[in-house]
C-alpha cells in the first residue's frame, strides 16, 4: 500500500527525508533544531528559487529524483554565477496530504545526488514541511566567496568578450518535445511517451528534467577575471539583456559562434531560436576582459560593445534582437 | 481598477515590491543579481519557514501587511532562539496571476516593518517570484552568532529552571475566536466579524495575525547562559517535549506559574489549555542553570528534572501531560 504524508505525519515524514540527506561539510549543526549553524568566514552569497507543480514542473514528466536534482542544480547555479562556492541549501517543501512519502524521499535523494555531483561538500542543512494544494518547493542556497570578488551583472565593459558555459537551447528543446509528445490535445501532461523521448532525445530530456550546470566553473571564472556573470534561467536573450542594462552596454552575439558551439549535442540539433529564447539552460553567461582570460569550458559567443543608442541593446549578427523567454506571470502554458 | 500581477508582469511587480523594502545593514549587494552578498564574519544560523493560504492563513482575516509581518516575525524568532542576531531574509513568493499587486506590496511593507521593529538592521536581501494556485510564501532567515555559542534543544540538565518569554496562549485564543466568529457554518472564513474581534480582543488578534516575538531576548539569553532554547511554534507542550527528548530529561511545568504569568493579557483571559496546546506563540522557551541567570522578560514556569522513566516526559503539576498541537499533515482545519 502506498504511504501518504497524511497517513505518516510530519515527524516521520521528516525522518524519512533526513535519512536521504548527507552532511554539508560547513554545517556545525544540521537539520533538527530551530536553525542550522554554518561555520563562518568570508563574505557569503544567498539566493532562493521556487518550483511549483504546474507552472514549473509536471509530475507526469519529472521523477521525484529528477525534480530534487533540478531544484538543487538551479540554485547551485545561481551561487556559482556570483563566483561563489555553494555550501548549504535549505528546503521549504509543501504538498497535499495524499502525496506519496516516496516522492519526497526521491526528491531528497535527487537533491543530495546533485550536491555530490555538482558541488561536493554542499548539502541540505535545514527545511520546513507544510501542506499545499500542489507540490511546492522553495530552495535557498548559500555560498562562500572565499576571497573572490562577487561577479555582478553590472561589470561588462566595451571590448570584453562574451562567453557561455554549459548546455544551451537543450532544455527549451526538451520542453517543446514534452509538450508536443508528452501531453494530450488539451495540454494535459502524461507519461506515455516519456520512455521513447528519453531514448530518442536523451540530451534534451536530461537538460530539461535534470540539468547539470557547470557549478565549479563559476568560482574559476571569478578568479580568472570575469567582469560580469549570471546564470541563464529565463533565456539567453533575456538574461543577456539584463547584463546589457546593468552594465550600460550593448551585447553582440555572433550566430555563427552560437551555432558552432551549441548547434548540436549528442545528435540533438538545437535551433538558434531555442538557444536565444528557450530558457532553463542554467549555464553561465559571462564577460571576460580578453581571450586569454577565457577558461576551458567557456565558449566565445560574442562581444561587448559601447552603447550605440540611449538604451542598452542586445544584437545578433549586428541587428537588434528583442529578448524573449519566460515571465511566470504572463506566459500561459498549455494545460494551465 | 485593481492591478493584478498578471497584468503588470514579473519585472514591474518585482520593482513595486523592492520599493517597499529597506536596506539590510549586513548586505554588500542587495536584491537584483543572481544572489545577494552578505558581509562575512563569525558562525551563522539559517532557517526556513513557509506560509500557505489555506493551511497557514486566510486572506479574509489577514491583511497583506499583517501577513508580511507574521512571515518575518516567525522566522526572526527561529534565529533568535539559537541565540543569534537576524541579519537577512529571503522571500520566495508565489501567487495566482489574478492576485492584486497591492497585496504583495503590503506584504513587503509588513516584512520591512517587522524587521525594523523586532530586528533592526535585518532586511530582505533577495527573493523569487512565481505563480501558484494559492498565495505561497517561503522565507529563509540568516543570523549571526557574534561569538555566542548556539543554544540547541539538547542542553537542558536536571536542576535547570524552565522559563518562557513572549506571548503564550494568545495566538491560539485568537485562532479559536476567528474560527468561532469569523467563519460560516461550513468553516469558510469571512471578514465580517473582524473589526469587532479586533476591538474586543486586540491582544489575541494581534498575537495571531501579527505576532511580536521577543527577538532581541534570544542573543541575551545565550549570553546569560541558557542551556537549551527554542521558538514555540507548534505549541508549548509539543515544543517542550522536543527539549525533553533532545536533552534526555523530564520538563516539569507548574500550572500556577503559567497562570500567574500568562493567564491574563490586556483583559484577555487565557486558558491553561490554550497555553499548552494553542500553538503559533513564537515566544522563547529556554532553560537556565539557576534563577540568577534568568533575564528580565523571561518568566519562570517550571524546572528540569532527571528522567524518571525510560522516555523523557513532559509533566504538568507532577502528572504526565501528553503534548498536543499542530501537525500540518494530520490536523484537519474547518473549511479545509
Amino acid at each position: 500500500m502506498m504511504e501518504t504524508v497524511g497517513a505518516l505525519g510530519e515527524s516521520r515524514v521528516l525522518r524519512r527525508i533526513l535519512d536521504r540527506l548527507g552532511h554539508a561539510s560547513g554545517a556545525l549543526v544540521g537539520p533538527g533544531d530551530d536553525c542550522a549553524v554554518l561555520r563562518g568566514g568570508g563574505d557569503l552569497v544567498v539566493t532562493t528559487d521556487t518550483m511549483i507543480e504546474g507552472p514549473d514542473f509536471r509530475l507526469a514528466w519529472h521523477s521525484g529524483f529528477e525534480l530534487g536534482w533540478k531544484l538543487a542544480a538551479t540554485n547551485l547555479s545561481d551561487v556559482a554565477s556570483m563566483g561563489a562556492v555553494p555550501t548549504a541549501l535549505t528546503l521549504a517543501l509543501a504538498c497535499p496530504r495524499e502525496t506519496p512519502v516516496e516522492l519526497l524521499e526521491q526528491l531528497a535523494s535527487g537533491m543530495e545526488a546533485a550536491c555530490r555531483a555538482l558541488a561536493p561538500g554542499c548539502g541540505v542543512v535545514g527545511g520546513d514541511l507544510a501542506t499545499a494544494p500542489v507540490l511546492t518547493a522553495a530552495v535557498t542556497a548559500i555560498g562562500e566567496l572565499r576571497g573572490a570578488t562577487p561577479v555582478l551583472r553590472s561589470g561588462a565593459t566595451a571590448g570584453d568578450i562574451v562567453a557561455y558555459a554549459g548546455d544551451l537551447g537543450l532544455a527549451g528543446t526538451g520542453l517543446a518535445l514534452l509538450f508536443r509528445e508528452g501531453a494530450d490535445d488539451t495540454g494535459v501532461a502524461h507519461s506515455e511517451a516519456l520512455a521513447g523521448l528519453w531514448s530518442e532525445h536523451p540530451e534534451a530530456m536530461a537538460a530539461q528534467l535534470a540539468p547539470t550546470p557547470p557549478v565549479t566553473l563559476g568560482p574559476s571564472a571569478a578568479h580568472a577575471g570575469a567582469t560580469a556573470m549570471l546564470d541563464v534561467s529565463d533565456s539567453l536573450s533575456l538574461d543577456a539583456a539584463r547584463i546589457a542594462r546593468a552594465s550600460g552596454v550593448d551585447l553582440a552575439f555572433d550566430s555563427g559562434l552560437l551555432q558552432a558551439g551549441f548547434g548540436e549535442r549528442g545528435g540533438e540539433a538545437v535551433s538558434l531560436d531555442a538557444m536565444l529564447t528557450g530558457g532553463e539552460d542554467h549555464g553561465l553567461l559571462a564577460t571576460f576582459p580578453d581571450r586569454s582570460a577565457l577558461l576551458d569550458g567557456f565558449v566565445r559567443i560574442g562581444e561587448v560593445r559601447a552603447r550605440a543608442e540611449d538604451e542598452p541593446r542586445l544584437l545578433v549578427d549586428g541587428a537588434e534582437f528583442v529578448p524573449g523567454g519566460w515571465d511566470p506571470y504572463r506566459i500561459s502554458l498549455p494545460g494551465m
